[in-house]
């Protein structure tokens, strides 16, 4: 995205660089403005004022005011990942990794819980571009699919081969489930969610083992039949 | 709530009938501007207008916006069990009586479709009292959640003691997340949430079935210690 957004001159880097500082510049104000008074009253205008660019400018980095919480998900996701990281080097059970990475989706989001729940509310309209699932998420949704995808490829936990490959979208969707809890959770430090986390993560663990006994493998085919049918 | 809310009077009883008249009127005044003109953008003044009441006397009705869609769930629980009710009084199967009183909810909420979407949008603000999980939202709720142990105590179904006395509330959890789906499914009829739900029940029933066996008895307690851990 940045090749085609950023434009280049003979000054080359030097231009790319300040594009990106620019660019850096009005996402940043844009999310404090989003906080301090909400995702719906805050313009474009306003955004170009206070990042102190032109309104032009500001529409040639970010087209819409979606496109700017798109932006928001593609970083929070890339620090998701880098968050987790350091698990997925250390953890090797399934149960510990996916623990891991779940705990470090809340520990990135912590400081944007105020804020998620401004967007979640725009985000809530069925046909908003801003939903999880929708083909304007698609980047950064398949990013952390396949991050749940790494979570059992490095573990050391055996699965269904049947239910493998549908597994990671499996987990993303419990993820979601936990993040709609999440933006509720008014708990201090959204202890709760912290409580969600420990006590699904062996429940799923058991449940992924429990996959490969014969007498739940129909149970296993249900839900796959069951997601195909969704997804068309 | 009637009784407090309907003055009495030496009149009595007509006084009684023509303040429910009131009360419906404004209510499904009510209605019909949030469907037209969106949840946010009507006002008390505006729905007292419309339905030719002075506004003391809309208010003296309903105290706030919030409590006229209070008593549109309550009145939409109403109607679902009306629906379920020949449903439960024929089917004799778990899965049977299950898929009914689901596919009930679905026939009596569809002409709300578009109405649920806006107030959705207001529900989806964490603190908002208009939220299913909310004290405020309370009473269908719990009706709601009887009408589930209802599909289980008349059906043929056996189930793992330990469970049961929380499948009611495990299986209300589960409707939740199909009216989500129905909520933002922009499908033809909401074609796609008959089949989430076709779908969706016998895995449940499955699952339900499977619950006995002492393999997944952990997993009956993981889950019932979940739903404790999030209750408090």
């Amino acid at each position: 995205m940045t090749d085609q957004s950023v434009p280049t001159t003979a000054a080359g880097e030097a231009t790319t660089a300040r594009g990106e500082q620019t660019r850096q510049l009005i996402l940043e104000t844009a999310m404090r403005l989003f906080r301090e008074r909400g995702y719906a009253r805050t313009t474009m205008r306003a955004i170009a004022q206070e990042a102190g660019v032109a309104v032009g400018n500001a529409y040639y980095y970010f087209d819409s005011k979606e496109r700017l919480i798109q932006e928001f998900y593609t970083r929070t996701e890339e620090e998701h990942r880098a968050a987790a990281r350091p698990v997925l080097e250390r953890e090797t059970t399934f149960a510990g990794r996916l623990a891991g990475v779940l705990h470090a989706a809340i520990d990135v989001s912590t400081p944007s819980h105020d804020f998620a729940a401004s967007v979640f509310k725009v985000a809530a309209e069925p046909t908003s571009p801003l939903s999880p699932f929708s083909p304007e998420s698609s980047g950064p949704r398949q990013a952390s699919i396949a991050l749940f995808d790494e979570v059992l490829s490095g573990s050391t936990t055996k699965v269904d081969p049947e239910l493998r490959p549908h597994l990671p979208e499996l987990l993303w969707l419990a993820y979601m489930g936990i993040v709609l809890y999440w933006v509720y959770d008014r708990s201090p430090g959204q202890a709760r969610t912290r409580a969600l986390i420990d006590g699904a993560v062996p429940l799923i663990d058991r449940l992924v083992s429990l996959s490969r006994l014969r007498v739940l493998r129909p149970v296993t085919r249900q839900i796959v039949e069951l997601l195909r049918t969704l997804r068309h």
